[in-house]
């Protein structure tokens, strides 16, 4: 296989496991959704959210507790960038996610980024570390990483 | 061509037929739309919709009358997965559209996923079966097919 | 490389570009937007903005004064649709992007496309025109290009 064509084999199956994760996550599927990841990943959802999870046992645990606490929700994700570095990979990816709760709470609504850093694994491309940036909320109120956007010149 | 770059070519022809389904709905092309899909089709947008249409005629006699009710639509896809099997495929799609309405009724917002099945005609990949089920829905009252979120274990 | 490699390479390197242009947009790195055009580019962000821009330079100026109006923006984009014509191409763009004010003004909301012209460069693909369309705002009230919406036969 050439060199361009093994870069576009390997975008495509890291992109598979960013959108393996929305799927899962949606279904409320945690040990789906933790096989995504390496068994030593970090997660880190942000300072509101309690900081990072280390390990993808804690990530599954997590998940199983935190994700019925919705009543519903949808993860879309676009602007996907990859730079790869043979076994290894770092990737943004822009999120708009939708959350409904089960009480008469207003639906709440992210934008935002996921920065991971991939590596291929014996089982195909694994993400080992996440951290999600956070452009903006609507009718959240959670202290989030920032995306590192420049203030004004003023 | 090799078998990776094949399975690439034939993934980018069916993600160039899922967005100029949204580009040609959002325009009101309802004969446009109709030819993405397979004469023999199967389109059900669900049981609130009336449940399924067959073939492609009846979809765009659907849409010509349908499409027009609303004052404007924007349908935003992403998280495309696509299981290829020779010529045919099956893929899941997330959808965000947002619909606005020729009244003052409120927009209303849907968080989906088309599930498709695709089939590889003469003229190109086909879209012979497609089923929406929704995640959630803002300022809309239709019944939809569920996505088959898991309920919590308690 | 073949032939359809070499599509497959090019569009990539196109979406790259389009997804630059967003993070960006959204981190307010004016100089980093004006890089991913032609100098000699004309960017139309519609008739109630202003009307087109004229080089990369001038895209600059402007943005440097406009994008610090924003408290914060998030540039969602999907449904990337790619002509290429050896070392020219033409795309459509579906642009979900979400925008918060610096003071109590509602978040504003715009469903659009970016049409835009490609051409590749010795520094690679860029920008060379950018026309705006719009199919719905939420909480904007700005007069922008439509995107051609058939009206209804009645």
């Amino acid at each position: 296989m050439s060199d361009e064509l093994r870069v576009l084999v390997d975008r495509q199956a890291i992109v598979d496991v960013i959108h393996a994760y929305c799927r899962n996550v949606d279904c409320v599927d945690a040990p789906a959704v933790a096989r995504l990841f390496t068994t030593d990943c970090v997660v880190d959802y942000g300072p509101g959210l309690g900081g990072p999870t280390h390990g993808s046992a804690a990530l599954e645990a997590r998940l199983a507790t935190g994700l019925p606490r919705f009543a519903a929700t949808s993860h879309h994700v676009s602007n996907i960038e990859i730079e790869l570095d043979g076994d290894r990979a770092r990737s943004v990816t822009y999120l708009y996610a939708w959350h409904r709760f089960p009480d008469d709470t207003p639906d709440a609504h992210l934008f935002a980024q996921y920065h991971d850093r991939f590596v291929r694994t014996d089982d195909g491309w694994r993400i080992a570390e996440r951290v999600l940036k956070v452009a903006g909320q609507e009718a959240f109120d959670v202290a989030w990483h920032p995306i590192g956007r420049r203030s004004a010149t003023t």
